[in-house]
This record gives C-alpha cells, structure tokens and sequence, in this order.
C-alpha cells in the first residue's frame, strides 16, 4: 500500500518541521510576567507567519487588550463543514530556573524527546495542526472542510479577553465544531478522548500587619504576626483529609452518578505507580471519593505560591508587616468562578484573626467548567481517528486542568469542542524540564490530517 | 561652673565624630549575609583604627573562625577594676529594601536623627564608647579604671563562635564587669537599666512533597500540598491567643512572682499609644499575662518568614515541590535554647501530615536567657550616672532581645554585664528606616566617660 501523497510531505519535510519548532520554542512567551509581553507577541507573529506559509488565508494578528489572537482561515470547500482549531502559544513561567537540566527557551532533542517550556503545553501541539494543513494544501490544493485557525497568547492566564473577543465576532469566528489542539493523550500506546475540564478561579490574600517589619525580641508574642494569621487562614480552608471547608464551596457541584463513577473505574490506574511519578509517599484527599474522581470530577482550592517576612540566608528576627498567598480553586459543573472565589472571600474575612487586616485581590484568571456529550459527532469522528492511530479503542476521560475559551466557544458560538491533542501528564507540564515525544509530533500531524479528512465524510 | 575638659573635647570634636560616625555606618556590615563577610570584617578593621586612634592599646583583630571580635585595652590604673565595654558593630540585612525612605548604607542627619541601618543597633553607642575614653585619654592623659574592648562583629546572628572565644581566652578578657554598649533606655527623658534579656533558638522547616512542582489542575486534591501542609504544622504551634502548644515549652519557665509583676506594674505603659506606634488595632498575647510581662518575661514563638511555590505577578497554577519557614523562639530563664529547639522539632514531626517530608535545620543562632542582681555594684553606679544625665530615677526594666554574649561574659569570665545604651524602641531596629537620635549619641559620649569615673569611685 502506498503512502498517501501528504504523509510522504510529512515525512520529507520531518528536519525542517523540527528546525521550525526550536525556533517557536526559543521565544520565551510567558504571558503570566509582563516583561515577556513583546514575546508573547512576537510568539504569535512567528504563528501567523506559519500560518501564511502554510497556506491559511486572511492571517491576523487580532488586538485583544490583551495578549493577542492569530487568525487565519481556509473557507473554499461549500458544504462541508466549518472547523475550528484553537491551541495557544504563551508558556508557563520557568520558575524554579534552576531545576532546568537545559535552558528553558533553548530546546534540545535527546532520546526521542524534545525539552523546552511550551514544547508539551502546547507549542507542539498547535505547530503540528498548521503543519497538517500545510501537508494537505502542499499535496492536494485543497482542504477536505472549511477550517478555522484561533491560535491565543492568554491560555496560561485563564484567557481573560477571550470572552469578549468572541462575543464581540460572532460571525467572524463562526463554526460547526472547534478542534482543540491543546490537551492530552492517556499514555504513549494508549488514546483518549477528554470530555470534560475544571474551571478555575484565582485570589490573591495579603495579611497586612504592623506599620513595618519589628523586631521579633521586642514585640513577639504581643503583635500578632501576619504569617501566623496566614497559616491560620490558609489552614481554616481544608479540613486534614482535603474537603474544602469554605461554606458554600460545594453548592453548586453536580454530584457524581453511580454511572458516571462506573464509567471513570473502566479507565486503569495503578496506585503505587500514580506515587512514585509523582515523588511522594502518600496520596491525599477528600474522603468518599477515589483519587481519579478527585482528579476529575470533584473542585479542588490549592495555595500555589506563599511569601512573608525573611527568605535569605541565615535568619532575621522580625515580625513582618506583611505576609502573602496566591490560591486558585478547580471548579467543576455547576459552579461558577465568581461566585466560588466570593465564598472563599467571605471565608477568609470570617477567620482573619483580630490585629492584622487582610485585602483579597480576585485575580482575572478565570474560566468555568466544561462538560460535552459523549455522542457528539465530532467526538464519534476522533474516536475513530484515533483507534486507526493508535490501533485501540480511546478511553473517554476528563481532566483536572482548565481550558477557558472552551465554555465561551459553546457560549457564543455554539460549538463543542473536541480534543485532539497529544501531550501525555508525565511531560512535566507547567514544571521545570518540560518536554514532549517525537513520536507525538508525528501522530499529531497525521491525526489531524485524519480528522479533517473523517468530518467531511461524516459531518459535525 | 566651668565644664570639664574631657566634656569641652566632646562638644568641639562633635562635627569630625559625626563624620566618622557616617564613615562607619557606609560599611554594610549586614553579618546574615554571607555576601556581606568581607564588610563585616571592614566593619572591624574601622573599630580596630578608631581604638588605636583614641589610645587603646595591644589592639587586635582577633580571628574567631567566623566574623572577628576586635579587642583593644587601656591597663593603666593599678588597684582600680577592670571593666569590659562590650558593642557589635554588625548589622541586621536590609530588607525589604523599597520601604527605606534613603540607602540604609548611606547616612542622613535630618530633624536631629541619624538615619541608617546600624545607626540605633548598634554602631552609634559602641562608638559613643570609643568616643568618651578618647576624651579622656586625649585631655587626662588615663583612665579612671582600667578598660578592655571587646567589640564584635556576630551579635545580629547570634554570636556563635563567642562561646569559644571566651572559654580559649578567660585571662585575656577577664575583668570586674561587663559594661555593654547595646540596648535601650525607656524614652527620650526617662532612663533605665535593663536587668534581664530573653534567649533565642532558631530553626527552618522544610517541607518537602512531590519531586518537582505539578500542575495544580492535574494533582490538586489529590497530591498533599507543601504549603497547606506547613501552615497547618504553623497553626498547630499557637493558640488563637498566642499560648505556645508545643509540649514540654514552657518547662524550664521560671514563672513570675507577684512581686515581679508588681515591679514591672511600676513602669508606666499606654496601650493605645503602643498600637498607634506599631501600627495595629489590636494587640494579642498569651491570656493571664500583661502586654509587658509578655513582652519582658515570657517565652515566645514567632515565624520570622515564610516561602513557596510562585510569588511573581500574575498566577501560576502549581502545587509546588517545597514550602520552607523560618522560625525563632525567645526565652527567659531558665529555658535552654537546645532543649526548646528539640521540643519544637519534635512537635513539627508529630504533626506533619502524610504525603510530605519534614527537615528541620537547627540553626547556630542560639542564646540562652539572661538575668542580673537590681542590686550589683555596677548597677547602682549606672543608676546614679543615668540619674546625672536625665534628671530622674531610671526604671529597672527587661528586654525581649537577646545578647547571647552576656550569657557567656557571666560562665566563662564571672562577670555581670551593666548596660548603658541610648538606644530607643521607636528607631527602627531590625526594620526600615533604621535611625539614632543625635542627642542619644551626645548623651552616650557622657554617660561613658561619668560610668567610668563613678566606677572608679565606689567600685565594682
């Protein structure tokens, strides 16, 4: 059996596409720190470039107020379905830098691995489906459906201009379904299909003690200390097992059915295994339910980072003036990122102990939770897609992560958006030494060509 | 009445010690800071020329294996005492930085204040110290008894290698009394003498979870998080009204009898001043206890700074590897720094939760609690000195700092320390904005010279 003409494209061009992607991952294009703006920009003029060369249409770079989007489309198959595929070109920050085994923004090969910040989430990813397009365009001239490119610079801050952007373009952005390059794959020999992400909402809490920094000598044990009133809030929140004890967390979260629980026990997990990836010695977590329905289905309030008073070398006795917490909750349906993160307010001003005052900044990194239906065609399609790719049936899965434009291309454009992406959890995403398989670059390529080809058969 | 000549010498060399004050103070001399070692050691070659200049004799940097101790003599006066003028001429660190109003290394005189860091703590009455015996060596030609100086450069670290130094060298350093040159009075028109000092034990809490740091979407809920973990080992150690929890804490305390509480009654006390002065609207403190039996005569536990995960703008979503505290409890008599310390641990490790590992370092940083007689000789010159200068009768009062060296100046050399410091607890030690009143550094000139020649009268 010969080859199809775009799969010899893709494996002919295999060095250049490489060469391609270290030059995409060599931009250092963390959106979270504003000193790394103009790369997030520059990110997305290289995307849009790419785009050109590929062959899209109508390339833009399109003002947010924010991070900006790229655009480009490819609209000349009447009656055929319009697709869009979204993925993201802003990274992570690198922090802690000196955990790196090689420079983040310098992307290295090794062992059939590519490591560098954004190679897994989700630089590679997005690159493989404009190569697709690419291959397609280059061999045939023409696409198999209508297709959209919606490429961002504001997933790793919970998209915050999204909303608008695409309220404010309907027609613009319009579509049958959204592809999502951005996600994951169940294991190297095993595919999945992901039905359903966390929301998230963030808040900052800053204890504010005494005028200035005391010595801890004169004043300890008489003005109390803002890191002891922090540890006590922070402490209030979760009871020792992991149920968030902020009143109200909980109410609008759709319990799990006895179905929805069978269905997660089909998908295999191994205990010891789960540990020893994740370097720890005991899991942890709300009681009455399994580790992969914690992961999945239940909201999460984490403390992500946390500062106060001295962090050098040797000691300082002081009280500090001020102490620091940065939290974000995973929210799953029902509930809403807004009023999750004014419980947790409401929570923390209950407990402040007196002396100290506390102001709760509520960050815009937001998203809502997302949930589709096992039976959308788009889904039908990908399941078949990726048992050809992979030679067995997906698991459907869900994810602890958040992907916020998600919930607003069902808002306002009425899409779904199905999955096809092919990142796998031990790629050390949003962790220092980053990085993302070869081989998941080729079976990006490919699957995406697949699936364009299989929705046009089929119809979404 | 014609004043005397050494107190004419004092008023007309004012500007040139002034200037030589500032030169002193431009040394960062910060001992916490290994970075800072190499101006520790400047900080003492400074101290070693301004003795020799003023007539110290046999002046000698001595090497202590960490930061010197510089020592200097005048042994002239056959069948009068010996007395030992203790100060430190390192600093505490300066941070946070951005709240000092000028360079905490570059002096200002501004309103009659000397602003820097060391300026109050305690590089303004050791040279008030050096000051007054040049005086009197300049226009008497001797000293009214004979002096040793015993200046260091590891009191803000909590002088580990003093201990050592003294046991190696009882002959050299051997004398009647101990004169320091570190501390406070009450205010501006009211003196004291300082008859007690709490201890200090220092240590870190490491917590340590997952081998690197993971995706708060992924893991949250599921993966024990470092910092919820350290803030509930932190709450564990305090009651909401500041009683310590750990077990066997309060062992040694020597608790106060009713005449000690009436004696420190005596000393009068404005609360709403006090919060106005420390900035808070409320104070807090262990129940049964006033706020200055706590603060002069019981233990404490305070955490002096805390860190983890992401502190950067913006949000990053992870459950960081690490979360670390720094934390140091003062002590009264009679407490020993170690036996605390193992009480502390031992209490971490009890309540540590599962899923993370706990490491705690044991600082160096350690001082036992200091208590002298109301009734030593040297008191009683100090009171009737510091009576002369102010017009009142001094309060007897205690400190909730630590001068570890007093501890070691009574075990190895048998003598009591007297303090005479002008030093006040509204300038700033250990914080921003560090200064010394001008009219404390004139005071501390005289005060030297007339607690010399008091001495010399009744003895000691």
């Amino acid at each position: 059996m010969t080859s199809p003409l775009w799969e010899v494209y893709l494996e002919d061009n295999r060095p250049r596409f490489i060469e391609a992607l270290f030059e995409f991952l060599r931009i250092p294009s963390i959106s979270a720190l504003p000193e790394h703006a103009e790369d997030v920009q520059r990110a997305g003029q290289w995307v849009a470039d790419r785009l050109q060369g590929a062959g899209a249409e109508n390339v833009q770079i399109m003002p947010t107020g924010g991070h900006p989007v790229v655009y480009g489309e490819w609209l000349h198959a009447p009656g055929k379905p319009t697709v869009l595929i979204y993925g993201h070109f802003d990274t992570q920050p690198v922090d802690p830098l000196e955990l790196w085994k090689h420079p983040p923004f310098d992307p290295v090969l090794k062992g059939g691995r590519i490591y560098a910040r954004g190679a897994s989430d989700d630089k590679g990813n997005l690159f493989s489906a404009i190569v697709a397009v690419e291959a397609l365009l280059k061999t045939e001239e023409s696409l198999p459906v209508n297709v959209k490119f919606f490429f961002e610079g504001q997933e790793e801050i919970g998209s915050p201009q999204l909303a608008k952007l695409l309220a404010e373009n309907r027609d613009h952005f319009s579509c049958d379904m959204v592809i999502s390059a951005d996600g994951l794959q169940w294991a190297p020999d095993q595919p999945s299909l992901e039905l359903g992400l966390k929301g998230l909402c963030a808040l900052q809490i800053d204890v504010k003690g005494p005028s200035g920094d005391l010595h801890s000598g004169m004043c300890g044990g008489v003005i109390q200390n803002p890191i002891h009133a922090l540890a006590r809030i922070i402490d209030s929140m979760r009871s020792s097992e992991g149920h968030i004890l902020v009143e109200g967390f909980y109410d609008d979260v759709v319990e799990l059915t006895e179905e929805d629980r069978h269905f997660m026990a089909q998908v295999p997990y191994n205990e010891s295994e789960y540990m020893a990836t994740m370097g720890v010695n005991a899991l942890f977590g709300e009681p009455g339910y399994t580790t992969r329905e914690r992961n999945w289905a239940r909201p999460t309030l984490e403390v992500n980072g946390i500062w106060g008073g001295f962090q050098g070398e040797g000691d300082k006795t002081v009280i500090p003036a001020e102490a620091h917490a940065k939290i974000t909750c995973r929210l799953v349906s029902d509930q809403q990122p807004a009023t999750v993160a004014a419980a947790v307010a409401t929570h923390v001003k209950k407990v402040t102990p007196p002396g100290v005052q506390v102001v709760i900044q509520q960050s815009d990194h937001g998203a809502y939770p997302y949930l589709m239906p096992m039976e959308h065609p788009g889904n039908v399609a990908a399941f078949s897609v990726l048992k050809k790719l992979y030679g067995k049936d997906p698991y459907y899965t869900r994810s602890g992560g958040s992907i916020p434009v998600c919930h607003y291309f069902l808002k306002e454009l009425g899409a779904y958006t199905v999955g096809l992406a092919f990142s796998l959890d031990d790629e050390h995403l949003h962790a220092p030494n980053e990085f993302l398989r070869l081989e998941s670059l080729n079976r990006g390529q490919k699957g995406f060509v697949m699936l364009l080809k299989e929705l046009a058969r089929k119809g979404c």
